[in-house]
């Protein structure tokens, strides 16, 4: 680890700029690095992990400490917490990225040309990524690997409080990469506190081609205003849920209770609560009623206010992420109201629509947008690992490049290889 | 056609933004048209090109004064001229565009989960396509059947030389709208020549999704330095052909000439040739000398300035951009080193390997990360048509979404699409 103290003469830019100039340095050999390379460096990165539990744990001993003298909320502290059953977690993380497939080199499609030209569309690599996030420390695991797994170097800036877990688990990853003959600069860590690190970070076009945010609107909201490299985030998830006049009751009651419930602090919680009117009264009613039950304060609107325990919704209820034991709820004229609702006021994450109707599902997945639209399923499984990825880097609501959970794959760019037998062009 | 005249009275921010909502409403419908409705007016729109072709000349004589007034250069009134070869032209590529598969909605991937839910993972359009080009009426056709193919709505501000070419086109498209009940907004030409509408349009984050500039180095360095709205383009197209060392004599001839002259005006004729110094004084010869006899001048290095008609090349010569009857040419040490010069000169467009040596044709594909990488093959064939695209929008050399030709698939981005049956995270 480099010097931990926050130094105002420290210079600033020219320390990122050298961070930036080995990591690019170091994806350039990364790039044609080879799979089984990788997934040595990852299994081997697991075994250090393992093997310094201990010492993860201390350090974050001291993180904690640091976060309650910093006076961070029970919620916050939590987040931050390594204990051996998350640091398993890490272990297990990793060696999930290790055991997929190497996007790197896939042949995504190819064909022949009458010109005699044969074409073929290959992965590669990004080149460095910037990951910005806050008291996660099991971020600098995941990202690392993603990265490493997909060819790219990364440079890693935690939040203060992490600092010090970050900086062993960043070390264990540079275990795994020299144990594999790999570039140690692909993975490293801003040595500093200091947030002047951070605006440098995100206007290095030169050296960064992309950059993930991980964290709070208020993190994600400055990367998006500032940053001059690309940016793969989402900033709120204001995932809704509608009941359709054609849903399933039982189903309906399980799937809202687990999208709101199961927990409420991370992006793919329910927010909102749309319910066709055919059935407001009956399933609807049910829903709400479960959910107050559940200890869940519902604002809802004139129509469900009726229900005992709801409260009223007001206007900026609607499209707020609550991150809380809070939904918004009301009740819609039809599946065309809903979508209207969702249209304006989500925030392109994930909706899921409960019906057994396969024409109102059709409508529903054609004429909304949002990076994940689901049936009859929870929103909480919006998420990498759900979704099969192994682990996740973020989760994107923008529409180039990456889109929804970001795993190895989508950290991946391609090119063009054709081969001619001395082909010319007319 | 709106009013032509340049006005200094005119509200363009508020012209502009009333375009690109205008566009925002067409692309939202446009998301779910019908393959068959899209394929049905780029039909018709091809039968109004043909229909109205002497209209379009009569419209395109008057650009041809326009532009000859203003001292354009040959080059450039030759690609201003339409005529009955070029409007046929026209109306084949709407309708080999019209022929291909729709991208929108297909399922490029889909998986079942252990949870029991099954992912899919289909084309969506990106929403609003901003094209900003120069003088070639032919972009307009193209750009707008490949946004229409794609489901996005276009905003056209081609150079103000095409106005009236442009004009009758983009009037040819909405024709195939019409015919096909598809909303005429979703192509719409800026109806200004004020240059004030290109800043506007270039800073739209809310209207327009990507930006595509198609031109000189001028205006794509302007596009790319201004735009807030992400860009798909290439600067420049510095080519490169590296002969090796196991080069067969006869393609590295037939290859090279081809590279340089078959056209040199255009993003992918090469622009420097790199020899391995064992085949400097065999092939490398024969092809300087039959360059130098083709009429090209040879800006050669120490080494092949022994060949008679070669003049010296200066520094600059390298990662230069001739578009013309010159090409810069060095002699290299091996395949490394020709790799080390087009990694510093070259502009991640396309570079082509002349070789019969398998591991040498890998080495070059591996280690260089341009966009487009060729084995025995002309670099003139970087190319959407050649691609087997139907047409281009651009080529783009950035690493994000877009990389190569940018046809109608790259046009798309994606959202997931996910069914359970009630399910529920654990």
């Amino acid at each position: 680890m480099n010097d931990l103290t926050p130094d105002a003469a420290q210079d600033i830019p020219g320390l990122m700029r050298e961070i930036g100039a080995r990591a690019r340095s170091a994806a350039a050999e990364l790039a044609f690095a080879s799979s089984e390379a990788k997934a040595r460096a990852l299994g081997a990165a697991a075994a250090a992990v393992e093997a310094r539990a201990d010492e993860i744990v201390a350090a974050n001993d001291k993180d904690m400490d640091f976060g309650r003298d910093k006076g961070l909320s029970a919620a916050m502290l939590d987040r931050l917490r390594l204990d051996a059953g998350r640091i398993a977690g890490i272990v297990a993380g990793l060696r999930a990225v290790a055991a997929q497939a190497d996007p790197v080199g896939s042949v995504m499609a190819e064909w022949d040309m009458p010109s005699g030209l044969h074409i073929r569309r290959v992965r590669t690599p990004l080149g460095v990524i910037g990951v910005i996030y806050e008291s996660r420390p099991n971020v600098t695991a995941d990202a690392g690997a993603l990265c490493l797994k997909s060819g790219n170097a990364v440079i890693l800036r935690g939040g203060s409080e992490s600092f010090h877990s970050s900086g062993v688990l960043v070390d264990c990853l540079k275990d795994g990469l020299r144990a594999a003959g790999l570039p140690e600069d692909a993975v490293q860590l801003v040595p500093t506190r200091d947030r002047a690190a951070v605006r440098e970070l995100l206007t290095m076009t030169g050296f960064v081609d992309v950059i993930v945010p991980r964290g709070g609107k208020g993190l994600v909201g400055l990367v998006q205003a500032e940053a001059r490299v690309p940016v793969f985030a989402h900033l709120e998830g204001i995932c809704h849920i509608y009941i359709d006049r054609a849903a399933d009751p039982e189903k309906a009651l399980r799937v809202t209770l687990n999208a709101k419930t199961r927990r409420t602090g991370i992006c793919g919680a329910a927010e909102c609560l749309l319910i066709h009117r055919d059935v407001a009264d009956t399933i609807g009613q049910g829903v709400v009623r479960a959910l107050v039950d559940a200890g869940v304060e519902v604002r809802g609107d004139a129509i469900l206010q009726k229900i005992p325990g709801v409260v009223p919704a007001q206007e900026d209820d609607w499209g707020r992420e609550f991150l809380d034991m809070v939904i918004a709820a009301r009740v819609v004229d039809d599946i065309d109201d809903a979508i209207a609702h969702i249209r304006r006021y989500g925030s392109s994450h994930t909706e899921s629509i409960l019906t057994e109707d396969d024409a109102a599902a059709e409508r529903f997945f054609q004429r909304l947008d949002s990076a994940i639209l689901m049936r009859n399923a929870s929103t909480q499984f919006a998420d990498g690992g759900e979704f099969g990825m192994g682990a996740e880097i973020g989760i994107a609501t923008g529409k180039l490049h990456a889109r929804g959970p970001v795993g190895a794959e989508q950290l991946t760019s391609f090119k063009y290889l054709v081969t001619g037998d001395g082909t010319t062009r007319p």
